[in-house]
């Protein structure tokens, strides 16, 4: 067991390492390391019983640095703890090295890149509930900023913790005073922190956070009352240095090497300690086994069915296969069918609230520790999760997002809640995958695909129901797409997906009548696209081609079409050009020239021209 | 005065309403209207005063309403208080009414699209402050569910109007205790709601939400203690229909005509009361002049500057000669450089703190209320506001945005910080003007035309000094284009914007030397896009565009040249097309394929063939 003079000495070489690293770099944020440095001195060599051989050991207690700016402490912790070489901190920041500006799970001890404030807390809450589901006696640590405390999420995130009695779960909150460019909202004014932290059923204790007799008292008391835990620590920004201390304009500023020089002489040489002595392993702890399958019996639609239904009902055939899927709400899954998954495995479905971000946060704990999380709201809310999903791919993170009721097709509700930009939302992402199905039978597989691949996966799903378009054992590969329509001498190629899909194919009917071959292309993979086929046919058909998606004009399908055929093609784009309004779903496919009347116009124009 | 029982009556008349409209639209949210209609006859016609006559009127009290889906109850005090015909209100949600699903304000009494929920508080704040800019004796009243205080956003609100001090300010919270798919996580715990609000810094008032006298008293003490206030009002789902009161099951489901007939006799006859005889005006007011000019003086940029720093400069400029300029942000202020209005504006400036969500929100808000806002962070935290963004474009909300800090180009802080899918994030948005400047010259002028152009406006500002390219006095109007090189026999066109039309420029000196010429635009606007001048230049250099920006490749600038080339020239793309780490700027820019290195040997190989 570390003594108390043993933690000052770590905590000590910690604010060392922090401020020669960030100088080396020449940028970083000292002096949020400095406020932090006795809090992480008692997590990782005193309170957390941890693996530093093994990142993944189920017994180990979790540990999130939700205020990602102070990267150089946490490279310090893992340099100190015999992780890494000492000798790489000086790496810092540099293109070679691992040890970000602010972490990423590059460094595999990370489970969640962090740097946008306020998402850490729901991380921890999704690493907290999967430890509540592995019956692992892990805790999970989050460390925190008093800045961040201001972003809503945070309180997402207490609401969830406190409803799922998480008394596994404890926030640090390094109440240093002082954000980037002012001071914070409290200030020093802990006290209203507590309240706010009690309010939403949290255990709230405040102590110095530079004593660290005090500090492992709160964090022995954590827990007790049955209750998820912040331990509000008052702490002083750049703690050590004399003149950088609790002075506003050094946020995100190194020292200079003459300061450099100053500092270390304040804070004294670098103490002789083995800080690895004192890191604590976990007690032997069998996970149990959660290994499941990604195949389930596919359903024989024939009837009409709203591809959010089909949805709805691959998840639950999904969750029968495997234990490790698990789903979350944010009170919409009577409408995006996520429901029968929530009755049928009551234990492994979470109901967020109507908190998408917190939802987002959550899955990417969830999934940190192994789980498949699958979320679903109308696609229009997911923009509320945007920076999240953004901060998941940068963990690498294994999530599978449904957005449910996109395009003016949903009718009567209006533009509030019209999915219209959440492909341009998901595209962007390196390595994100985008499903879009047609029909219930495609929709299924594309739940499989999702599921069975390892990584950031988003399908998007109609609310009305369309007709069956495939046999029930059509496989949909990611990246695949389907010629529908195909005839010797067709003029125009159509590319659509979803409920265009159906337009399409009423057009290709009326044009053929008329003499007109038009291929028609189901290009259900938005992401990564089957340019390679759809380029073929549109070579074959003259070079002509339509795209015709229920979405705006930028960042979609026509947008994708037209990067990958990269000027080997004339391309005519029907899309939602405007702000739409309420109306009736065929009304407003219509009005928004998405119709099969539109099409057949765009097609004859394309094959005169 | 309206008596009790006046009151009552016309709350009565509220529920008819609604109900017959959504029976007659065959969608919508009756019971949300039934728990909130007496919340409703007290606010409009008793407490409320405002003008039935003109909107915008500076005296008047304004209404949020936060919990979009009850739309029909707001169009029902609408053809109540004379503003609309009683008649109009059975086109509910018909194509051919403004009368939508959710509140837009294509009805002009509407100030701010609301139905993505927990938005409407933010926005209640932004009026607050412009009533109190405007030392208007008017205030503003904020309709909310007890399910949107789920969202984040709301907590940023409160957080915000108590640290301004927004005594003018209610939320009148209708705690019906059902979501849309489950029960809210207090449901009718509504001290637990107080709790909350009072932690945050309000005054918090419980009351039974269907006793129209403890309504009232409740609005007259609103206010008095100095803060804000909460009304928490215990309320049915559905109250007044017994069959259909507070049960889960009966969110979002008009009732069918022979329920209708049983709950229309259940509530009895529409009760003979004129309500607009109710309605009470305001007191004349005199609101001071705020009118100014766009037209700043420009700087003469001589030496290397990043736009960011001309962004600032601009805005404090324009703030000198326009009192209804003013600046939100999101405590990065020393970053973006918004710092320098604050510093000459605080009565103008006001600090978020990190919360995006409510900085939009509260934006829409002071928009509303004819302010135009700045509004800056860096462009990859914009991300955490896309939904509020989604509704601003929603409420045709004059507000201007600033990402600064964008691509790979800002170096070592690492991915988290990087801003690469915000031109996917604002491209989609219909007559959205997003702008990308390459030098402080052009920065300083797109912050003036932004300024004056009436709409949401995005710039999107590079975190590295750049060097100067333009004169001072030249003009960047929206939608246009520069190009910066040409000479007869070009072989290729590079297309670039911001700090990559520096590689461009770059790019071509090194391929004259070698006796390859390229033309090189700098397509400043990215939405409008030039599309004509890319398309002619293109033409004129063979049908050979590369396309150099630093974003993911979908969305961004080089998706919105593939569309306006649709086919009529072939396409290089250069951009980040996997998640990036940290480094320095050129190594990043560099490694991303983004250098000027990269240029060349784009260009070579297309004019090769």
């Amino acid at each position: 067991m570390a003594r108390i003079d043993d933690l000052r000495k770590i905590a000590a070489r910690l604010r060392i390492h922090s401020l020669r690293m960030t100088t080396t770099a020449g940028s970083g944020h000292p002096t949020t390391c400095l406020s932090a440095a006795d809090l992480a001195a008692c997590l990782f060599f005193s309170e957390m019983r941890w693996n530093t051989k093994d990142p993944d050991d189920p017994a180990g207690d979790e540990f999130v640095l939700s205020k990602g700016h102070a990267a150089p402490l946490l490279w310090a912790v893992y340099a100190e703890s015999g992780i890494i070489p000492l000798e790489s901190l000086l790496g810092l920041r540099k293109i070679t090295s691992d040890l970000e500006g602010h972490p990423t799970p590059r460094m595999k001890w990370v489970k969640a890149a962090t740097g946008s404030l306020g998402q850490g807390l729901s991380v921890g809450v999704g690493m907290a509930l999967a430890q509540r589901l592995d019956k692992s006696p892990a805790r999970t640590f989050v460390l925190m900023g008093d800045g961040e405390c201001a972003e809503g999420q945070v309180w997402e995130a207490a609401n969830a913790a406190a409803f799922w009695k998480l008394r596994n779960l404890r926030a640090v909150v390094d109440v240093n005073r002082l954000g980037q460019s002012d001071p914070t909202m409290h200030q020093h004014d802990l006290p209203a922190l507590a309240r706010k932290f009690r309010a939403f059923g949290w255990e709230a204790i405040v102590v110095d956070g530079h004593k660290i007799d005090r500090i492992l008292a709160a964090l022995k008391e954590a827990g007790k009352a049955g209750k998820p835990t912040a331990i509000l620590a008052r702490t002083i920004k750049g703690k050590g240095v004399s003149f950088i201390e609790d002075r506003n304009g050094w946020h995100g500023k190194p020292l200079k090497a003459d300061e450099l020089a100053r500092a270390l002489e304040e804070i004294g040489c670098l103490p002789d300690i083995d800080s690895r002595r004192f890191v604590r392993g976990p007690k032997p702890y069998p996970k149990p086994k959660t290994a499941g399958s990604f195949d389930f019996p596919r359903t024989a639609y024939q009837e009409k069915t709203a591809t959010r239904l089909a949805y709805g009902n691959a998840l639950l055939s999904l969750g029968k296969v495997n234990p490790s899927v698990v789903a979350i709400d944010g009170d919409v899954k009577n409408s995006t069918y996520a429901d029968k998954f929530f009755e049928a495995f009551p234990g492994r479905s979470f109901q967020s609230f109507i908190a998408e971000q917190n939802m987002v946060g959550v899955g990417m704990g969830l999934a940190a520790k192994d789980y498949v999380p699958f979320m679903a709201t109308f696609a229009a809310f997911l923009t509320r999760a945007h920076d999240q999903v953004r901060m998941a791919a940068y963990s690498f993170s294994n999530i599978k997002l449904c957005g449910s009721h996109v395009g003016v097709s949903i009718g009567e509700d209006g533009p509030s809640q019209m999915g219209l930009e959440d492909l341009a939302m998901f595209r962007p992402i390196p390595g994100a995958v985008v499903l879009y199905p047609s029909d219930a039978i495609s929709s299924e597989a594309c739940v499989a695909a999702m599921a069975s691949h390892r990584g950031l996966a988003y399908i998007r799903t109609t609310r009305p129901a369309t007709p069956i378009l495939y046999p029930a054992a059509e496989t949909f590969p990611i990246g695949g797409s389907k010629v529908l329509r195909k005839a010797e001498g067709d003029a125009v190629t159509v590319i659509a997906a979803g409920i265009t899909v159906h337009e399409a194919l009423k057009a290709q009917e009326e044009l053929k009548k008329g003499g007109l071959g038009v291929r028609v292309i189901d290009a259900y993979s938005i992401a990564p696209l089957d340019g390679e086929a759809i380029c073929r046919e549109v070579r074959e058909t003259g070079g002509r081609a339509v795209v015709v998606e229920d979405h705006y004009a930028a960042g979609g399908l026509g947008e994708a079409v037209a990067q990958a055929l990269a000027g080997r093609g004339v391309l005519k784009h029907l899309c939602v050009r405007e702000l739409p309004r309420s109306g009736k779903p065929d009304e407003l496919l219509d009005r928004y020239g998405l119709s099969a009347a539109h099409i057949v116009r765009a097609v004859k124009e394309l094959a005169a021209g």
